[in-house]
């Protein structure tokens, strides 16, 4: 085993077991502190965030890339601010799941624990480095980071600030560590560390969760991306239908829960179609539909089997019609990717059966997708939306990153 | 991808979506008539595994690889009636874990669901094919078996058995596929079968549990080995703890829950090992202790370092002598396998300490950990015991086939 990686290993089970033993108080005050460490230590923050930027202009990296690795002052105030959010929030930890006693007088209580030591693989973005560590603290997590390589002296500037105010608190620093070896090697032993790390949560596109799903042996939540549909029933209400999908659709388009595909009842095609594309259009929406959309918006370019199964993230709507909830359901389950989809109907009948056999984390009636999110269901936090169905599903807040234990008391009881 | 798996897996999918309609009712008839049917073809299944046993006595199968490879008109009995138990239990599907409303209307509500598919990979016992059949259609999961290729004719023949019945009951045979290609490939193949199956599950020895961890790109559930042990505090009562000893070690020896090591303090020492050695003996269990046991006990084997994280499943128990809970605790963790460990102690502080810092799936009490097992906790049923953090910690029950969803009520709601 990679000698750094186990030290590394080591250092986390060893902070795990004194994390273990702080109450709720010591953990809120020792967020609002990083916090407060973060501000102090701004500059030295920014100077790092400089090097890295320099070193991103000189390799020519994207525009976009660049603005997702640049740091101000507002924006590690924005990462403080979002610490003492955290240390706001009901800690989870030592909750009562269940309590039974057993007929030969064994007591047993199921009690929310953390999940250990947590990996945290993800892209150029030096505020999921604070991001992530709050929310694995709050819950008594041990978390360490594999940051991308562009972010290298912004992340280790921010751990290092969170690392010596822990350590003032009388925290083990040890609670966050951040692997600066940039070997990708080094990372796909990384993701097979299961002496050490208790799961992994790759965060970041469609390639990095893929090459975390398929190297690593530690159990991970996959966190994904949404190819989602709004239906259009036939006793939709059309009126209401248009603004959902254009908010679906337009209000933010990089998202996983925004809006790529709709598919229409045929009995509704002529009334809706017609006046949805003049709204598109306005948003600068360019449609790809099947034949008989084509029949009624003969401008717009016919939609091809790899419309039916991508993830635009772009200014681009696939549409497809069909004869029946049933046609709707068997199309929607074969092409999503089981995030969030939504029927548009007045009957409740044809809602409820939606709702039922539409395989997805969150499936809405008369709502937008958009919706699909920790902060907008009121969990206060959110480490990501997870697209598998083992563990959590939908929007992750402070619950998804804890376990459990069952904890017995007897008095000499024996098999 | 393989033709074959290929094909499974599209059966598996549209298999699910048909038993996600089935009422609660339907599923626990067609368990009862799969449980008549088992008892109908018993002659048939009795052929098929008579082949199975001629080729394992052929190729000299241990006697107790063949015992469990064995079946007969009791034991086909006994897999009918456990079908019938299943039937008798609770449906967790559709079970509303939480509803809220939101501050704009959105009405949510978290509903227990199917985790889908399930593929099932384990060893040469016939007897699984039905256990798992039967928890995985109760919860309304579709389930792929791939077993011990020793066993296949008697697979064979006990899923030709359910399907046939299943289809008598106008519900898809689908929802029971057994993988017959016994190539190594096809079974790592079948493990990255990531677009049809949602989990696997492996039911076996530790060789079996590696691979798929270390194979699979399918979340898997780890079930797993239990290095147990029983601390006995310097409060304990020495009365009780010997019975527990006794019963932990010797009840039942080849399984996960038996105490493999005990952790005892240096302040019972003299009054505890004395007797219990004399009680161990008459078990003809082996021991192995530190310098500080044999001391004591001068005719047992010194423990090696190895010996302390060796699950033996035997008559063997090693013992190591401790100052204090502390270092109890920090032993215990670091020889583990987060299965189930005990503490003796009549002070319910030092229990505490013991029970919040120990890292098991089960803490105990002055108890025997060989209480931590699906039926010991009322649940029912069993499909293993999870040693890992993810999903389902512990005995795992119908409930830990499930997943969930949210369903959301909207009246035209935008961000």
């Amino acid at each position: 085993m990679n000698e750094m990686l186990e030290q590394l290993g080591k250092s986390a089970k060893a902070a795990e077991a004194k994390l273990i033993k702080l109450a709720t108080a010591e953990k809120n005050a020792a967020l609002r502190a990083v916090a407060e460490g973060l501000i102090r230590d701004t500059d030295k923050i920014l100077a790092a965030n400089d090097k890295d930027m320099d070193n991103g202009k000189a390799n020519n990296m994207a525009a976009g890339l660049l603005d997702r690795l640049l740091l101000t002052k507002e924006r590690i105030e924005a990462m403080a601010e979002g610490l003492c959010q955290v240390a706001e929030l009901k800690d989870p930890i030592g909750e009562v799941l269940e309590t039974f006693q057993r007929p030969n007088g064994l007591k047993v209580i199921q009690k929310r624990v953390p999940l250990g030591v947590i990996g945290i693989i993800y892209e150029a973005r030096p505020n999921v480095t604070a991001d992530a560590f709050g929310l694995c603290f709050k819950t008594g997590n041990v978390v360490i980071l594999k940051g991308g390589k562009d972010a290298i002296n912004s992340n280790l500037s921010i751990t290092e600030s969170i690392r010596t105010t822990l350590e003032s608190q009388g925290i083990s620093k040890d609670a966050i560590q951040l692997i600066t070896d940039n070997d990708r090697e080094v990372t796909k032993e990384f993701m097979k560390l299961n002496t050490y790390v208790d799961v992994l949560i790759p965060r970041g596109g469609a390639g990095l969760i893929r090459t975390v799903v398929e190297n690593a042996t530690i159990p991970v939540i996959e966190t994904g991306t949404g190819n989602c549909h709004i239906y259009i029933d036939k006793d939709a209400d059309i009126e209401m239908a248009i603004p959902i999908i254009i908010n679906a659709k337009t209000q933010r388009i990089g998202v996983c829960n925004a809006c790529e595909s709709l598919v229409v009842h045929e009995a509704v095609k002529g009334q809706l179609l017609p006046k949805l594309a003049e709204e598109l259009k306005k948003h600068q929406v360019e449609m790809r539909g099947d034949e008989k959309v084509c029949e009624i918006l003969k401008d717009i370019t016919p939609a091809t089997e790899e419309d039916w199964g991508t993830e635009y993230l772009d200014y681009i709507i696939s549409m497809k019609t069909v004869g029946n909830v049933e046609e709707a359901i068997a199309h929607i389950n074969q092409y999503n990717t089981k995030h969030s989809e939504a029927i548009i109907t007045n009957n409740s009948e044809t809602a409820e059966k939606f709702l039922n056999e539409i395989d997805a984390a969150a499936v809405y009636v008369n709502a937008s997708t958009r919706f699909t999110d920790g902060f907008e269901f009121g969990f206060g936090a959110e480490i990501g939306i997870s697209t598998q169905k083992l563990h959590a599903r939908g929007p992750m807040g402070l619950k998804a990153l804890t376990s459990y234990k069952y904890v017995i008391y007897g008095q000499g009881q024996i098999r």
